[in-house]
């Protein structure tokens, strides 16, 4: 099954935005370059999706579309049988994806005065999502200790302005790779209630966890939070499908729904037909037996990964509890961001996604996106240790 | 080229809102029923499309897209070649398709407090928006002169309360058929400058027009509209898209264009890469030969259906000038509307689209979609005669 994840594919010129645009964004010679910032995979996605596309693309007619139990279904399923988290279909509201379904919460949930929390280091698109609809960002940054992240949410509290009224968690977390233990996800969720926010728990990274670690939804850790929790998911990040543009808001409280959808309808806002049938084929025992497949792969890409940048003097690629996205720490260098930047970009030629984009926390950092042939990462590696050998 | 709409496809099961909800909407007999009323086509859309899904979908990466240029460039060679019309790149705003264009305008350039004006009977989604987002619709009918609907915007004048922001004008007109001269476009311009409203101009329907009339586009017949004009359009009627979500704003003013963009980023709410894939692939030289060939094929369809409908005493099939929906008035047979729609839905069977719900002047009709298949409308005729042969 490996060759599923290891034949070398050029998406240079295909429309991918992580490959054609790496020179524009970063700087990175677009021959030569190596694409590893944005969170696809440069692999196809499961056989079972793509059987599924071919079927309802030989019968040729996209008119208006009515199935979306199938995909409701599928997702119901995939929550409890990959996840024991048992839903209901119609807790399921489906969005235009990830970072859609996070605008669209900004936009019911908060006024234009209002704060919203993160935890940085964090996917950038939260604050950018927060600032481009006028509201304000509270950022509390997450405690470093050794290689893994931590909670400090004394220091949490003493940053509230008493104006925040949504918190966005991310669970895995993007980019630092933590899994977070169900203690940590209720205290998490004492904090929402205890400050009267919202909590949003972006769970897109669920299924890519690495031994060792257990992935728990939020909803299942902590279940008194229901009354102001929105959970974001979709098959984008598990099944490369962030392209077709689907994803859910899973909506436990009936009064929460009830806000969303109105504004959905208001907006017209609803998600296309290829991209349900994907995502409905993705979540299946196929599709479940594919990203099996796909974590060992990814098991193998960060151990080749983690042994060649951490034989860099000062350079530490920290352990990977969950996602594919590697969080490089550079501290040990002594170098400036612009410094490790540069090399990256002009030796290395490799696009990553700058640590500072993540908030407070990320400035001596870089994320490198590990979905990729073994080949690549392997090269990756090689390159890297080329660009900084005077440290050797 | 006839059999690419001829042969019959059993829609069925297949996820088709058309087909699956006519029980549901409207108590059409789910197995014997003949779905005739939301505006898809019942035969594949053009192979030039086809092809295009199936090549990315081969491939099987659907991640994040960057290649929009491809679209927005068949888009402005769409609008050159077919409708002599010369636009920019950068005025198209790609949108989930024609409703969700509508909203996102009422979203931007409306108050809670305004008015938005329509010309009924028109497409009922356009009231339906704009209730949704909790504005007001300021009604204004046409005038129906035989068998032809006109405007009387002196009527319209005497009709605006003074909170009016917006006029949503439908061109081609659904439900009505008519296509618009420009003189009678220049008109409508006039009336929206002179009382300093927002003009969106729905030309979905623009391809689908009969012998003997001409589209021509708002932004043609009355260029000095600019600073207020929004154009609507999409591949999903012209192409039967629909469902795959992909539509566009055409906004020649920088302003007015900005302040949508920055709506659409807060709102993260891009289309989906095989939309922009299909709709760039029809506005093509194969997709226009295609889409003359199925003018032709509806040509057949309503000479088919208007000779069959006609022949019953008080029915009358409008002659149209564009679109494929057929606007049938039942005034003449003195039934009321809900005894004349229990013959359509229990007799004869066809889900039909309730000409009540297009708004004043819709009382006494229905919509019937012939972008099907010519047995479909010979039978649908049979049906019809069959369900009125008392009258005969």
């Amino acid at each position: 099954m490996n060759d599923l994840f290891n034949t070398p594919i050029d998406r240079r010129g295909s429309g991918s935005a992580k490959w054609d645009l790496m020179d524009k964004l970063f700087g990175v010679d677009p021959v030569d370059g190596l694409a590893m910032w944005t969170a696809d995979s440069d692999y196809p996605t499961a056989p079972c999706v793509i059987e599924a596309v071919q079927a309802e693309v030989d019968r040729g007619i996209f008119g208006y579309f009515s199935d979306t139990p199938r995909y409701t279904g599928a997702v119901k399923w995939w929550m409890a049988n990959r996840h024991d988290w048992e839903i209901e279909e119609d807790w399921i509201v489906p969005t235009h994806g990830l970072g859609n379904g996070v605008a669209l919460c900004v936009d019911v949930w908060t006024q234009p005065d209002d704060h919203v929390v993160i935890f940085s280091p964090v996917y950038h698109e939260f604050a950018a999502k927060v600032r481009r609809a006028g509201r304000t960002v509270t950022e509390c940054p997450l405690k470093r200790e050794g290689d893994v992240y931590q909670l400090d949410l004394e220091d949490a509290q003493a940053r509230l302005t008493g104006k925040e009224t949504m918190l966005i968690w991310c669970s895995p977390q993007n980019p630092t790779g933590r899994v977070w233990s169900p203690d940590e996800l209720r205290a998490v969720a004492d904090f929402a209630e205890r400050n009267g926010m919202m909590l949003l728990s972006d769970e897109v990274h669920h299924d890519l966890i690495y031994p060792g670690n257990r992935f728990v939804a939020m909803d299942v850790a902590a279940p008194d939070v229901r009354p102001r929790l929105v959970v974001l998911t979709a098959a984008s990040k598990t099944f490369n499908l962030a392209g077709q543009r689907v994803g859910a808001l899973i909506i436990p409280d009936p009064g929460l729904r009830a806000a969303m959808e109105a504004r959905i309808n208001a907006l017209d806002s609803k998600p296309n037909a290829l991209g349900f049938i994907m995502s409905a084929a993705a979540y299946s025992p196929e599709g479940a037996a594919w990203v099996d497949a796909q974590v060992e792969h990814l098991i193998g890409n960060r151990a080749v990964f983690d042994e060649a940048v951490n034989a860099i003097p000062g350079v530490r690629s920290l352990p990977l509890q969950g996602t594919y996205l590697a969080w490089v720490d550079f501290s040990g260098t002594g170098m400036s961001f612009d410094e490790f930047n540069a090399r990256i970009r002009d030796e290395a030629k490799i696009a990553a996604s700058p640590g500072p984009s993540f908030g407070t926390g990320g400035e001596t950092c870089m994320r490198i996106n590990l979905a990729t042939t073994r080949g690549i990462v392997s090269e990756a590696g090689a390159r890297l240790q080329r660009a900084f050998a005077d440290l050797q």
